[in-house]
């Protein structure tokens, strides 16, 4: 694997001036998050009321506020050398130094999850200064991903896909969705993921809610499970769904089933550099739609993974901007039959020249569970 | 322990009404985090970009806008009766039914960690409309708990003693100070915590570092061991500090360790309501400053605690407003030789007509370890 360098990090950000330039704004002002973790290598211990603030100017050097006690940690990272750290103590008008960074009159992406209470503070020392939340703004900021950070998805969806393997041995019969969830937050652990974001398991009716909780229902011969679950490897996203079966299923479950994987593979094969986003979603739609179930298909077909788990590029219709190599993405349609069982079928990929490339890899048959 | 219950969270949103108009506001803006668990008993599984806002008028029903996703959640707290809730679906545009929540003209108090993207798409909503952050606003918004509250931190609090107890056990000579922040962490859960904030343990010349992160140090005979560590049971925070000896000290050692725990009992003497808060932190400082050590004792003397483990009112010179009865917040002055060794010693107390109550009631004496 690559490593992720202090030359990765002075990319990001000249990327980053590039794009807030060629949208019309002064800079970017990015706040503790993961827009932070991408353009800095930083997250503070805590986000708290004392602000931390990078600011990524249009022009000029790059410079980071961060409140005088946690200087040590924010000038050790792999973007340090090219980001200016100013210090602010406790007891002085912190607005000050973070006003400082800033052009009067400028226009700013800001991170969406800045503090309101910090944003306030800078609107009201720089009234003529205009921001706009990053996510509108430039909403492609971090879509497309570096050879290093592909790895590292690669990585954390070849974990995911270890998981995958491992709980399809243990029993699910006699077991609550709960429990099996818990097996695949340890398992995702296990495989080195540090965070897990999601495990969703899904059986029989429940299977027909996409963003059902797993609850205490047990499992029983005969249901279908959904299992959606991720998380971070390394500050990286996995994020994949598969679809298994408690013993033999009828005709009509295999017939469901087919079809989801029909239209996996149709989105996946749609995916080409230039070609609108929207049009991944519509080639998994047409599928599900000609086979007579497309009022079941009821949320957008992907979503865009990196250091979260869920940010753009959105693969739905109406996002015609162009897919761009580099982007990573979920491909993830699903039929729900309200009161029966659900089927949902999820890769992550990666476009390329060449068209997608797999980030998850576990088998798409339907697997047989005890 | 007296249940918390709807009557209690109506109560609070009564209160919060009254304290913005008192203030001239016309109502809170409450967002997902400390604010939100305190007002609508409610926290999302995650904040996301998805909207979630709780409007507290300073006339009328408190409202509260979620994502139909999540209405289920939202709907289930014991807050629920007191609160309108109002949903809105994904393809809509949230903010629209977000500002029919508030007065185009009105001036509102808004949480601080609200996402800079949905203030800012409130301001471009209502440009007449102003906002304040709550914590510059109202500052002492939950600074006063009831008796629902106090018995929730005593609990927290005795559970943090009983940690301390069961750390003295162990064995400190020989291992690093991150092995005794884990025993520190397993411990709190132990004993009830479902979530740690902090466990520093600060080894002879890092205890001179009030913030210090547990790192690989051996600890060593003769050194003294600052041990401050918190997080909260059942919603409500803990937060204690005790200094311990691994084998005899000297009697510098000893000296600095009296002068510290007069300190806080001065202190603890202070408290009283009507007293200006600053006035807790001046009886330590003078124990401190006569005896010698005035310029090593280098922060100020408490914070509030609550649903947060740090919070207003903070007693600290300049703050004028006075103690009320039912405040919650630590006493903890400390004396950091620095290249030395540092001593602390914090309990939670609360403000009664009668003086403090001690939240925390382990032993103040030096404790000798092994």
């Amino acid at each position: 694997m690559k490593e992720i360098t202090a030359r990765h990090f002075a990319e990001r950000l000249e990327r980053g001036a590039t794009q807030a330039a060629a949208a019309g704004f002064d800079g970017l002002i990015v706040a503790p998050g993961p827009d932070l973790a991408y353009f800095a290598d930083y997250l503070p211990v805590a986000t708290t009321e004392r602000i931390t603030l990078l600011v990524v100017p249009a022009e000029g050097e790059p410079a980071m506020l961060v409140p005088a006690l946690e200087h040590g940690g924010a000038a050790q990272t792999r973007a340090a050398e090219a980001i200016r750290i100013v210090d602010w103590s406790d007891g002085e008008d912190e607005y000050v130094p973070a006003a400082g960074l800033l052009r009067a009159d400028g226009r700013y992406a800001i991170s969406d999850a800045t503090w309101a209470m910090h944003l306030l503070a800078l609107q009201q020392k720089l009234p003529e200064a205009r921001f706009e939340a990053i996510s509108h703004a430039l909403p492609m900021l971090r879509a497309v991903k570096g050879a290093d950070e592909v790895d590292r998805l690669a990585a954390a969806g070849a974990a995911a896909d270890a998981t995958f393997e491992d709980v399809l041995g243990l029993p699910f019969a006699g077991r609550t969705e709960l429990q099996v969830a818990a097996d695949l937050d340890r398992l995702l652990r296990e495989h080195g993921h540090q965070q897990v974001d999601f495990t969703i398991v899904a059986s029989g009716p429940n299977g027909a809610d996409p963003h059902h909780e797993p609850d205490g229902r047990t499992i029983a011969e005969g249901d279908m499970v959904v299992l959606d679950f991720g998380g971070l490897l390394d500050g990286y996203g996995s994020d994949t769904t598969r679809t298994v079966h408690v013993g033999e299923p009828s005709d009509e479950e295999h017939e469901v089933f087919d079809i989801v994987r029909q239209a996996q593979q149709a989105a996946f094969e749609a995916v080409a550099v230039g070609v609108p986003c929207q049009e991944v979603d519509r080639a998994a739609r047409a599928v599900i739609r000609d086979a007579g179930y497309g009022e079941f298909f009821i949320h957008r077909v992907g979503h865009g993974i990196g250091v979260t788990t869920h940010e753009p590029p959105y693969m739905v219709e109406g996002e015609e901007r162009p897919i761009e190599a580099g982007m990573c993405f979920s491909i993830e349609p699903g039929i729900y039959l309200p009161g029966r069982f659900g089927v949902r079928i999820e890769d992550i990929v990666v476009a390329t020249e060449d068209g997608a490339h797999r980030l998850n890899n576990s088998s798409h048959a339907l697997h047989l569970v005890g």
